[in-house]
């Protein structure tokens, strides 16, 4: 048992070696691993058996190499081994991505979502159909996947796959993860939409050279993602990390989560449609994101009305971004999402006045960044996501050498 | 270096072990570490031999042991090695305990506080006076203290000593560890009394058996300190965990930090009074603490306008108390100080309250926990912090055998 566990160990180690630094020769796998070269080349023949790496010809034959007799060949990753797919479930639309072992985008499609929120069953055919869609744009099929990351909004326990509440979803307290897994006949992995986020800001993003930041998301909600140490941050339940419905205001704004004063009931889609519509300032038979794109260009072109609306929020904003420095006093704070493609809120002006709401110290505040991504970069960081773990699966699958 | 950096690990590990399960046999020592017998000898001889460590006769001397010819003494931190003293610097005082090495308490002292915040200099006058009376009582003097440890509310830099902003001090961005070690010729160490009094709690508190908490303490103002993973969360500034300056009211009530709308405009000793005073309910010529009980007891005793000023205050901070939770999702919090001595705002109804408030799920809600402790405690608090650097000194400082 302990010799088989080390074994797998020492694949975990070379498969990630090669899936960060490939394509890579034998030799530095050694170097850099500190596993001996005897051992690299048993462990990489197991990998190269089973399909999970490729040799590829060296790019740039040297005489020195060709001199040492250096093997002339690289390893990498095998792009075929395996398929995942990622999906961004949001208010408007389901986002899918569809990656190989590599992470190469291989097909990608935004499915349009039926407005308010759905049952799981609703949900799950939904799911169903558009991965049959997306794996047939590559001709392929659901049963070829070998993975599927979920990324939704709301409360998730991604250890229990459990969604505790949505607001894609009619039912409280469902294990969808299970449910999925079940009908698609792939395991599928589910989590925070927000902490999807964060960790493609961690492994591809703005927050790639931090190990403590906090990913802010804006869309129809508002969602956070915490990086501590590298890693994102639960809490106990595994539901920590929420942000929207942190309270700005003692009985204030009704919530779409049942509650008073929520931040979301200010700053979220729905929450400035609303103002603006009980004053009669917006067209009710717009789709709601061009009634907000009309409220904050109006506002900017000097509309008092509108102006009050998005200054109150934006406001708002400040003050429970101010609150998270407070609190967590991070390196950097990321806003994400595809609100803040126009400048929602006006991004620099909540800014500016966040840094005047935190506590004022002789150090410079945190930094924030903008990043304005897209859903199919959200199904990115849930195709990321299943692909961890389909990188695990796929180690603890390989067949021992009989040697 | 390799071998010396070696030597003092083992040592390091087995001072420890004989703080935590002191008395103790050398062989237990060798088996709950995993240190050679052989080097349990050989450091245990230094450490007796430089007096960290003493040897007192086995408490239950049995016939067992004499057939296997066991050593018939024990290990225990010898006490008399260092002096250490704890300082909680409050609003209306500075409290004070000595302790030795084994963290026994060999005297308290509590010396009132001027009115209003201090300068450095003033400050240092008052601690380094007290601390001379502190020693007195056991017939010692500040030349004989190890260190210091003191804990004041505030903005705290624990790693390099610099007090950004405190209630208690006139100036801003000060390095009172360096001004007080330089003073007292004594190593001083400083860090926010909130995180002193979480470090108590996670060592000899309501925290011990737990890894994930916050500790909240209401006193003249609002503290909180933060444990992850066993570890006081500190931020990357050195100024994270700071929950009485979070904004829960947009342009709400001024605080004294001087901004608007902070959780302690709300629920503090100061705003409590502050509203009283502005009905005329209470008169200004009592002392603060006397003024706050009277408001708490007339509210109780059903005066509207007392219970008014008193219920908002226990609501706002239930928003607080849920924004920690909807945030941080820990095992527990303990609210602690003073101030819940006296069931300050309710502590029931600010909990039933704060329970309605965070993300409704499927589990139960965090545990809640009021310890009621005094400044003394806090006190002890500073020194169990300053005693586990001098620990680390006397490590150091251990020579080398000529073996």
């Amino acid at each position: 048992m302990a010799f088989g566990h080390q074994r797998e160990q020492g694949r975990r180690i070379l498969l990630r070696e090669i899936e960060r630094r490939g394509p890579i020769p034998r030799i530095d796998l050694s170097h850099n691993t500190g596993i001996s070269r005897a051992t690299v080349t048993t462990v990489t023949a197991e990998l190269l058996r089973d399909g999970l790496i490729q040799e590829i010809p060296r790019d740039s034959e040297n005489a020195a190499d060709l001199k040492r007799g250096r093997p002339r060949v690289d390893l990498k990753i095998a792009g075929a081994a395996h398929l995942v797919a990622g999906i961004k479930v949001s208010d408007r639309s389901v986002s899918l991505m569809l990656v190989d072992f590599e992470g190469t985008q291989l097909a990608e499609l935004e499915v349009p979502f039926a407005k308010g929120p759905a049952s799981s069953q609703e949900l799950t055919d939904l799911i169903e159909n558009a991965l049959a869609q997306l794996t047939a744009l590559y001709s392929k099929s659901i049963d070829d996947l070998s993975g599927v990351g979920v990324g939704l909004a709301g409360v998730v326990d991604a250890e229990n796959g459990t969604v505790y509440w949505s607001p894609s979803l009619r039912e409280r307290n469902i294990n969808l993860r299970d449910i999925l897994t079940h009908r698609l006949g792939v395991q599928t992995f589910l989590d925070n939409d927000a902490n999807l986020v964060a960790m493609a800001e961690k492994t591809f993003g703005l927050g790639r050279d931090h190990s403590d930041f906090i990913v802010v998301t804006i869309e129809s909600g508002v969602g956070m993602g915490i990086v501590l140490n590298g890693q994102i941050y639960r809490g106990t339940r595994g539901c920590g990390a929420e942000f929207g419905h942190t309270k700005v205001q003692l009985e204030g704004a009704l919530c779409r989560c049942g509650q008073r004063g929520c931040l979301e009931a200010y700053v979220a889609d729905y929450a400035l449609v609303r103002e603006a519509a009980s004053v009669g300032f917006l067209d009710p038979d717009l789709p709601i994101e061009n009634r907000v794109k009309r409220l904050l260009q109006a506002a900017k072109e000097g509309d008092p009305t509108a102006k009050t609306i998005v200054t109150r929020a934006g406001r708002m904003f400040a003050i429970g971004l101010a609150n998270l420095v407070n609190v967590f006093d991070p390196q950097l704070i990321i806003l994400a999402g595809e609100q803040m493609q126009f400048d929602h809120l006006y991004a620099q002006e909540v800014i500016e006045e966040m840094r005047k709401s935190i506590v004022q110290i002789d150090k410079p505040p945190p930094d924030v960044l903008i990043h304005r991504w897209d859903n199919l970069m959200w199904a990115r960081g849930a195709a990321a996501y299943a692909l961890d773990f389909v990188f695990d699966m796929a180690i603890r699958d390989v067949r021992d050498d009989l040697d």
